[in-house]
C-alpha cells in the first residue's frame, strides 16, 4: 500500500501526476488540513508536501502529530517555520537548483522585454496604431545592451545562471551578496552601491529577514530614471509600496516582476503602468524545470519513507 | 553653404536631427521625389538617403540627373537597385554592422517572449484571471533553454550575436549559410537540414532574391509543431502565407517577427494569434544603434561631397 502524502498548497493537478504515482495524495487544494481532513485522517499523515512560499507555521503541522517530513517543491522554503519543524523532529527538504535554469531565462526575458518596450511594441503592431504611422512615445529608441550596466542582487545557483546569460549581451556585470563568490563579475560591497552603479537591478536573493523590503524607495531613487529593477524572486524582497510610488514618479525607467508581495494578486496599481511586464509567478515553470524538480521531491519522500535521511535537505535543519 | 540632401523613405525627425546638422535636407516624406519637389530642384540634388528597405529603381534615379551618391540608414540595401545604380555612376553606402548588437537582442527577446509565452503571461496577470485562479491552457509549462537546439539561418555580423547570446542560455546552436565560417556552432548543409534539426529558427539572412520566400511551407512543416520561428532580417524570407497557415493548423508552436512582407502591415490573418510576438521593425531601435548608423550616414557623405570613395561602400559597387 502507498505511503500517504498531503498535498499542502494549490498545486495544479497536472504537477502532481508523477508524484502520485508513488505515493496516495491526499489533496488540501490549498485550505487548512483540518477543514478538508478528519482528525483520524491528519493522524495518519507522516509527510506532505508544499510551496516554499505557502506559510507554513506550528499550528498547522501540530494537527499532523505523526508528521516527520515536509517536501517543498522548489528552491524555496521561506514560508517554512524551520524552528518550529526542528522542534517536531521533523525534516524539512526541498529542490535546490532544479529550476535554477528556468528562473534566470525569465529573469533575462523580463530584462529584455521591458527595456526594449515589447509589449507596448506588440500592441503598437497589433492595434494597427503602425499600419496607421500613429505616432507613439512608447516607441522612442530606448538604450541597448552593449555596455549596459546589469546588477545582480545574489549570487547563487540562479545569480549565476542570470550573470552568465546577460554578459552575453556585451554588457558589464556587477553583483552584490553576503559574501564574494569566484565568479568573473565585478563585487560592489552594498546593494546601495549595487543600485548605484546598475541601470538594471535583477533580484536574485533568497527571501528571509533579511531581505524582506531590501529594495526600498531608497534603492530604487539610486537606480535612477533609466533604471530597471526585475525580480524572479520572492515579492517580499521589493517594498511593494515604494514601486508603485517609484513607477508613476518616473523615479525609476520600469520593470520586470514574476513574483508579488501578496501572490496571486498583483495589485491595480501595479497593473495599469505600461513600462512594467508582469508574470504570473512562472519562474520554474518549464517542463523540464518541473520534472527536475519532482525528481527532487519524489527522491526526498522515498528517502524519508525508507527511514534515510532526505537527499535533498534544508541546510541547517 | 550645405550640400542638399535629399530624404526618400519616411523617416521620424528625430532620427535625421543629428544629419540635417551636417546637410540641408529635402525632405520627402516618403512620397516620390517628383510629386514634392520641382524638377528644378531636383536637377540639383547629388545625394540621397534611403531606408535599405524602400525600393529604389532607376526611374526615381532618372528624376534627379546629377544623383551620384546614395546612403542607405542602416545595414540593408535590398530596395535599391544596384545595377540601375552602377549603370547610372551612382555609388551606394550603408552602415554595416551598425546595428547587429540591437538586431541580436531583439532577436533573442522574441525568440524567449515567444518560447515562454510572455504576453499571454502579462495578459493573464494585468487581466485579473491569475487572482481568480482560472484556467488557462496558454499557461501550462513550456519546454525550457536548456538542451534547446537553436538554428541560426545566416552568419554575418547579426547571425553571429544572436548565436554567441542563445549558447549563453545553455543551447546548442547551429547554422547554414552558403559559406562555412569559422564560428564555434555546427554547420548543417542546408536550411531543410537546419530546420530538420532545431526547434527554435532565428533567420538572420540578407535580402535577396535567393532568399526570397526560403522559409516556405515544406520549412515550417520541417520545424515540427514544437518548433518557432524568428524574423528580424526582412520579411520577404518567408513565405507570410505559408506561415499564417503553419500557425492555423499548428504545424508550428509559435512566431516572434519584427518584419513583415508589406511593412508596416501586419495582416490581420498574424495579428489573431496569442502565440505570435510582433513588434513594428525596431531591430536596430536603440539609441547607439541609432547614433552608430548616421555616423555611418555622415561618413559616407562627407567623403562623397569630399570627392572621395565611401568609407561604408556596399561590396561590389
Amino acid at each position: 500500500m502507498p505511503n500517504k502524502v498531503l498535498i499542502y498548497s494549490r498545486f495544479p493537478k497536472a504537477m502532481m501526476m508523477r508524484i502520485g504515482g508513488q505515493f496516495e495524495l491526499m489533496d488540501g487544494g490549498g485550505k487548512p488540513p483540518g477543514e478538508v481532513f478528519t482528525a483520524e485522517q491528519l493522524s495518519g499523515i507522516r509527510a506532505m508536501i508544499t510551496a516554499g512560499g505557502t506559510p507554513l507555521g506550528g499550528a498547522v503541522m501540530d494537527t499532523m502529530p505523526s508528521l516527520r517530513a515536509i517536501a517543498c517543491y522548489g528552491t524555496g522554503y521561506d514560508g517554512v517555520d524551520l524552528t518550529a519543524a526542528a522542534q517536531r523532529g521533523i525534516m524539512v527538504g526541498h529542490s535546490p537548483a532544479a529550476n535554477a535554469a528556468a528562473v534566470a531565462d525569465l529573469a533575462v526575458t523580463l530584462m529584455l522585454a521591458a527595456t526594449r518596450r515589447l509589449l507596448p511594441a506588440d500592441n503598437y503592431v497589433r492595434s494597427g496604431d503602425w499600419a496607421s504611422a500613429k505616432p507613439s512615445p512608447l516607441m522612442r529608441p530606448q538604450p541597448g545592451n552593449p555596455g549596459r550596466r546589469v546588477g545582480v542582487y545574489g549570487m547563487g545557483e540562479i545569480g549565476r545562471k542570470i550573470a552568465s546569460r546577460v554578459a552575453a549581451f556585451e554588457t558589464e556585470v556587477a553583483y552584490f551578496s553576503r559574501s564574494r563568490h569566484a565568479v568573473p563579475y565585478l563585487y560592489v560591497p552594498s546593494l546601495e552601491a549595487l543600485a548605484e552603479w546598475c541601470s538594471v537591478l535583477m533580484i536574485a536573493v533568497r527571501a528571509g529577514a533579511d531581505t524582506h523590503h531590501a529594495v526600498d524607495a531608497n534603492i530604487l531613487r539610486k537606480l535612477g530614471s533609466d533604471g530597471y529593477v526585475v525580480n524572479i524572486s520572492r515579492g517580499s524582497v521589493i517594498d511593494q509600496d515604494a514601486l508603485v510610488a517609484a513607477l508613476a514618479d518616473g523615479a525609476i525607467a520600469g520593470a520586470g516582476l514574476d513574483v508579488y508581495e501578496n501572490e496571486p494578486h498583483a495589485p491595480d496599481r501595479l497593473t495599469g503602468f505600461a513600462n512594467v511586464v508582469m508574470t504570473p509567478h512562472v519562474g520554474g515553470h518549464t517542463l523540464e524545470s518541473h520534472a527536475a524538480m519532482q525528481n527532487c521531491v519524489i527522491a526526498n519522500l522515498e528517502a524519508f519513507f525508507a527511514g534515510k535521511p532526505m537527499p535533498h535537505l534544508v541546510r541547517g535543519v
